[in-house]
């Protein structure tokens, strides 16, 4: 089981032990961790005496709490470049509180994965607001729609998106698909990255749907991976611990090693599409990941070795750190981890919504232990 | 001088006067008309009693009415296909209402040409407001900053998009470009058209701003242009002998007759764009014309007869009736008719923003009665 931590504590290891677990859940998605680290120090900086922040625990939740999931939309790529002013999220909740005509309780990241996963800190910190232990993904996937409160049949909007000329966007559609087609077609005219504050949720929502415990995984991912390098053993062994311990993943492994040898990529329809080839240290096989944003499918030959939902992560072999898809590059030296996805996302109704078929992959979802046999070992 | 209404009238024959009109103005685009029609009439059917509308002249504003310049936006092409629900623009109404806390006390047409100069009558009708003598372009453009109000240094936002879904988006952007690019691409997300309540403005700033009078001009082009054909003589002309007895335009007159003899259109980014070419009835010469949305250009070889602003229509040669860009067809027997624009629109300031360099045109521009030597006649 992971420890469920009460706060989130502000020095630097420990947020960067929470950057590294987001980064290894987003199943290379998510957005790269480094500018919103840089901006939580900052932050941190500016308000002397503030060590760390509330974290609680759906339970802790009243049912008529209101919880704001936030994040950022758009093509990782473009987010390396396009940084962000600070405003946005801040800009986005005062917009969504006039239009709720009541104020939000308590923030939680949409998605655990990538910098996503740290974007409700900043919220958090600016206003001085609580984060909820949980997120609405378990990961990180590519369209907005792709999230547990859409597979509960719970409302996008409204949404509030922000960006950082101080662009403002109220979205009210009637279907979730509608709002994300909507919310990216406004974002790719903004310039490619902005700030999405959506599937508002009580107390009671977040306590029946969401998917709970991942920042306190993604702190743990982190430390065990960074205490592991300090010892001098294995961080990707470390990393895959800590999944098989938790009761929220139920199984985690290496599904190949070798060296980045192709990588194809393009920023396409607000998204960072494209494929990246692996090949074994010794020649002898590679394996091909397609990945939109988030890594979506590995296989090596005919064979596929995983498939979204689960978590397709591409890390370094000797630190463990993830290597996002907008980062990967020619010859770095990987491992590539399978993790199976939490079992919320794995029921027909949430595979319609976030499995191979949502991505027009002829596939029927089969778990990453399946795929691989490990139930055997 | 045109005659200024102080009512619309709602019968079938008013309706179609003000709708060919308003087509005419149209340079070819703002949308078919066919449809606003035959929502007005069901409406009119619908309200026993109602034979008119208010039409109030810009002078009897009070400086604090709030009033709504309103239409659709997308590509032509496709709202001949994707019709209305009715219920956008009192949606969008009643959102724009709560977000300002106070009321609109009056309704205009944010572009008079084609189904745009009609859309605010449905609007009034349905909410019992008046209509203002008035709109923001004097004729159609496809973009929605080419308006007299951005001229003016007038904001857009907020801006209220509806579709016939029941979607509702809400667009608060720092430029009136933003707004047009965010509004566009949403547009085309949602479906290609869509009702947008823009450039809202005070009593005051209508008086100091808006393009006065046009929606008489539009309803007397139409009743003189039936009453000719009525008596035999030439519906074309009477278009024109409105126009130059109008104190707004300052000029018209026929650019070219002949038959369409190729037309080359695409739906592309939210707007109908393309070329079309007219062979004069000897065959002896062509004038083509290149349009996005609008008819933009007009030129015979290297001699260009006409430029945006001005207003560019395409008329069936008999009965004088305007053919939209998203109409205009292989054999149609048709007359160009040039209207030099409203003096405001030919500002350093206003071609900045809807001149030939604003299409990305390589022509200073120079009016319709220059152009064609028709000052010397």
């Amino acid at each position: 089981m992971s420890q469920q931590l009460t706060t989130i504590k502000l020095d630097k290891t420990s947020l960067e032990d929470l950057a590294n677990g987001c980064a290894f859940l987003g199943s290379g998605g998510g957005g790269d961790t480094y500018y919103t680290l840089l901006e939580l120090a900052s932050l941190v900086d500016k308000m002397p005496g503030t060590s760390e922040l509330t974290l609680l625990q759906p339970e802790d939740l009243s049912d008529d709490d209101v919880v704001a999931p936030c994040g950022w939309l758009g093509a990782p790529t473009i987010s390396l470049e396009k940084l962000p002013s600070g405003t946005e999220a801040v800009t986005g909740l005062k917009k969504l509180q006039d239009i709720l005509g009541k104020n939000v309780t308590a923030v939680m990241p949409v998605e655990i994965g990538g910098s996503n996963g740290l974007a409700a800190l900043v919220l958090a910190l600016r206003c001085n607001l609580p984060v909820v232990d949980c997120d609405g993904m378990g990961r990180a996937f590519p369209e907005s729609q792709m999230v547990i409160f859409n597979v509960a049949g719970l409302s996008a909007c409204p949404a509030v998106m922000t960006d950082a000329a101080g662009n403002t966007l109220v979205i009210e559609t009637r279907d979730n698909d509608a709002e994300e087609r909507v919310a990216r077609a406004a974002a790719v005219a903004l310039g490619g990255s902005c700030h999405l504050i959506e599937y508002v949720q009580s107390g009671a929502q977040i306590k029946a749907s969401a998917i709970q415990g991942t920042l306190s995984i993604a702190s743990q991912l982190g430390r065990s991976m960074r205490e592991a390098t300090l010892r001098g053993s294995s961080p990707v062994d470390a990393l895959i611990d800590v999944i098989n311990n938790s009761s929220l993943y139920p199984r985690g492994g290496v599904l190949f090693e070798g060296k980045i040898s192709d990588v194809k990529r393009q920023t396409l329809d607000g998204f960072s599409v494209g494929n990246l080839c692996v090949e074994s240290f010794d020649g002898e096989q590679t394996m091909d990941i397609i990945f939109q944003n988030e890594n979506l499918l590995a296989s090596i030959g005919d064979k596929v070795c995983a498939m979204v939902p689960d978590i397709i992560s591409v890390v370094d072999c000797e630190t463990g750190q993830t290597i996002s898809t907008e980062q990967v590059k020619y010859g770095q030296r990987v491992a590539v981890i399978g993790v199976s996805a939490p079992l919320v996302l794995t029921t027909s109704e949430a595979l319609a919504i976030l499995g191979p078929s949502a991505f027009n992959m002829d596939y029927d979802y089969r778990p990453v232990e399946v795929l691989n046999n490990w139930e055997c070992q």
